[in-house]
C-alpha cells in the first residue's frame, strides 16, 4: 500500500489514475450488508475511461503518418479524451448539439488542447445540412455526429475517422478495465457477485464485463452481469436485434446489433454519452447468448443516486455512470431486505465536473424524466434495412 | 510499478491520487536539457492539494463534537475541498465574489456536496455589510471572506472557523507533499536543483518546500527554492514584513508576515486562490532567513505557459499553478541557453476544470495583465497596525 503512494515518475498518467475503491460510506448510508466496490476511471487527465482506447488509436494513426483525425462526441468525454493525445495531430470533433450547449466546458477543454469543435448537426457536411433542413433546432445525436465525421473522412485522403465506442477494437482496448479489476479483487480476496456498468455504445461496460465473462465461462466465478441503460434510449431493453447502420445517414457498414433504428433521435437527457441508437455488436451477441442481463433507469433516479454517492464518497459522477450507481443502490437496498452480503462491483467511468449545471437543475427540482416515445421508436424501427440485402461487418 | 496500478481498495482517495510525473513532452517542446518533474495534486476528488489539510481539520472538529463549520474560499478550491469531508457536518462557505461569479461550477460542486455558499462580501455579516456600503460592486477578497466567516463563528457557540492556508497547522498538514516528493525523487535517483511553487497564502508552496529546506539545512542537498506570486498581488516581492491582520476587518490576531496591508483588495485575476494580502508567517520567516527566493509573474505569461503545458502534458492546470509553470518554463529556457541539465521540481497543485472560461478568454485574446497599483498599496500599507501595540500570535 505504501508503495502505491510513491508512484514512479515513469508511470503513465492513463494507467496510474485507474483505481478501485470500496464505497464504505455509501454502504453505511444505505445500511446495507452488501460490499460495494467501484472502479474509478475519472482520474485521468481527461476525466473518463476513454483514453484507454484514444491513446492506442492515436498511436496507430500517428505511426501511419495520418495528418488529420475526425471524430464525434456525445457527452464530450470521448471528444475530450481523443484530443488528449491527438494534440500531435490536427483534430476536428463534431459534438452533439445537445451536449455542445449543455456542456460548454467540455468544448472549452477540447479547444484548450487545440481542437476544432463543431456542433452537430452542422452546416459543414451534407449529412448535417440534411438534418437541419428537416429540423433546424435538432438536438443532434451520436448517429448524426458520426455521419458528419465519417463524411469528412471519406472526402479527404489524409484524414482518418476514429470511433470512441461500439466497435470491436474499442471494446478490446477497454478490457484493461476488467483485467485490472480481476487482479484488484483477487488482491483483496473478494469475488464479485454482481457486476454493474452503464451502456451507451457499450465500451465502458464491455471493458469491465468481458474479462469477467471469460472467467465465468471458464467456471471460476459466477457473477451476475448487469447493463444499465437510460430509459430515454433503451436499445437493449426495447430495441430489436437486427442489421442496422451505425450512423444516422447510413454511411457505415451494417452491424448486427440491438438497435432502436438508425434515425432514432433520443431526447436530450444529460447522459449524452448514452444517447446512441445502437449497441456494440459484441455486447449484443453476448446478451443474446444469455451471459448478461439489462435494465433501464430514468434520469431522476440516477441523479438521486449520484447525490447520495457524491455526498458519501466525495466523487461527483458524470451523468453516464449515475445509471450504474442507481442500479447498484437498488441491488444494495435489495440486500438490506434479504440480508445478503453480496459483493457488488460497479464501473464509475468518469467524473461530472462539466455536468454540474445538471446537478444544479436536479437540486432545484427542474430535472424531469424524458419520456420514451413508443410512437417514435416504431417509426425509426420501420427504417431499419432488411437483413441479407446489404453488406455486413 | 506494477503494484502501483493495482491499488488496494483500502487506499484512501486523497492519498492515492498524489502522483509525480516527468514532463518529458514539455521538455521536448521547450528543447531544454533540463529535466522537469511535477507533483500533481489535482487527481483528488476535489481537484487540488487542499484535502491534505481539510481532512485532518474536519476530523478534529468532528471528534470534538462540532456541529457547524464555516470557512472562506478564494478560488473555490479550498471551499470545495473542505466540503469533501465536511459533508458530515453542516458547512457554510463564503466564496469571494470575483470567484463566485467567474467560477460558478465550483459553487455548484460545493452545493452538490451539500454546502451553503454565500458570495463575499455578503449582507449576512457586519463585516460584509460595511464593505458593501463603501463599494456595492466590491469583487471581494480572501481577507474580507475570512472576516465574514470568523464573525459568524465568534457569534455562534456551536460553530468553528477553519482556514485553508496561511496558518502553521495548515502548512504542517501540507508537508505531506514535500515528504512524498523526497521519497519519489529518491526512488528514481534524482536530486532537485530548483524547486518551484506558487504562493497565495503559502500552503501549497510551504508543503512542498519545507521538507526540502530541512534536507538543505542538514547539508544533504542544496536546491534553489523559488516562490512565484501573481504580479497583481505580490506580498513577498512588494509587501512589507510587519505585524498585520489576517483578515480585512481586523478580527484575527496579528501575525508577523509579508503583507500588502490587510485592506488591500487585489484586482480580480483568475488565480483567485492567490489573491491574499499576506503570506504565511512561516514562509515569511524562512524568506527573511534567506532560504528561498521569490518572483512575481503576470497572468498572461502564466496562461501562455499553461497552454504549452496542457497541450504537451495533457493536464489543464488551475490558474494558481500556472504561475509555477511559467517560472518553470523560464528556468527551462535559461537551461537551454546555458546548456545546464538542471532538475526542476514543480508543484502542480490543482486542475483547471472549473477555470475553462479563463482559458477561453485567453485563447480569444481577451485576457489582460491587471496592473499593480503602487498608489493603492501605499494606501493600504498605511493602515497596517504599529508593531508592539497589539496582541500577536
Amino acid at each position: 500500500m505504501a508503495q502505491s503512494i510513491f508512484l514512479s515518475a515513469s508511470v503513465k498518467p492513463q494507467l496510474s489514475f485507474k483505481v478501485e475503491f470500496r464505497a464504505k460510506r455509501l454502504e453505511k448510508l444505505l445500511d446495507t450488508p452488501a460490499r460495494i466496490y467501484y472502479k474509478y476511471e475519472g482520474g485521468s487527465p481527461a476525466g473518463s475511461h476513454k483514453p484507454n482506447t484514444a491513446v492506442p488509436q492515436v498511436w496507430y494513426n500517428a505511426h501511419q503518418g495520418v495528418k488529420n483525425v475526425v471524430t464525434e462526441t456525445g457527452a464530450g468525454q470521448w471528444g475530450v479524451r481523443w484530443l488528449l493525445r491527438a494534440a500531435c495531430l490536427i483534430s476536428t470533433v463534431w459534438q452533439v448539439r445537445a451536449s455542445y450547449d449543455q456542456k460548454p466546458y467540455r468544448k472549452l477543454m477540447m479547444q484548450t488542447w487545440g481542437a476544432k469543435v463543431h456542433p452537430s448537426p452542422s452546416n459543414i457536411t451534407q449529412a448535417g445540412r440534411k438534418i437541419l433542413e428537416n429540423d433546424p433546432s435538432s438536438p443532434g445525436s451520436l448517429g448524426i455526429a458520426i455521419s458528419e465525421a465519417v463524411e469528412v473522412a471519406t472526402k479527404n485522403a489524409d484524414t482518418k475517422y476514429c470511433l470512441g465506442s461500439v466497435l470491436n477494437h474499442v471494446l478490446l482496448h477497454q478490457t484493461v478495465i476488467g483485467e485490472e479489476c480481476i487482479k484488484q479483487m483477487e488482491a483483496i480476496g473478494e469475488t464479485p457477485d454482481v457486476i454493474i456498468g452503464c451502456t451507451g455504445g457499450g465500451s465502458n461496460f464491455g471493458g469491465l464485463a468481458f474479462p469477467f465473462i471469460r472467467e465465468k465461462l471458464s467456471g471460476k466465478i459466477n457473477p451476475l452481469i448487469r447493463a444499465v441503460e437510460p430509459a430515454a434510449c433503451p436499445s437493449l431493453t426495447k430495441g430489436v436485434y437486427a442489421y442496422d447502420y451505425g450512423d444516422t445517414a447510413g454511411m457505415t457498414p451494417l452491424m448486427k446489433m440491438h438497435t432502436l433504428g438508425h434515425d432514432f433521435i433520443p431526447d436530450p437527457i444529460h447522459a449524452g454519452g448514452l444517447r446512441y441508437h445502437g449497441m456494440a455488436p459484441l455486447i449484443s451477441h453476448v446478451y443474446e447468448l444469455g451471459f448478461m442481463e439489462t435494465l433501464a433507469i430514468a434520469q431522476t433516479e440516477c441523479f438521486a443516486g449520484a447525490i447520495q454517492f457524491a455526498r458519501s464518497e466525495g466523487l461527483i459522477p458524470a451523468p453516464e455512470p449515475t445509471h450504474a450507481i442507481a442500479a447498484t443502490i437498488r441491488e444494495a437496498l435489495h440486500c438490506r431486505e434479504t440480508g445478503e452480503s453480496k459483493v457488488i462491483l460497479m464501473a464509475m467511468c468518469g467524473h461530472g465536473h462539466f455536468d454540474l449545471p445538471a446537478y444544479d437543475k436536479y437540486l432545484q427540482g427542474g430535472l424531469v424524466d424524458l419520456s420514451f416515445s413508443e410512437e417514435r421508436i416504431k417509426a425509426s424501427l420501420a427504417n431499419i434495412p432488411q437483413p441479407g440485402l446489404k453488406q455486413t461487418v
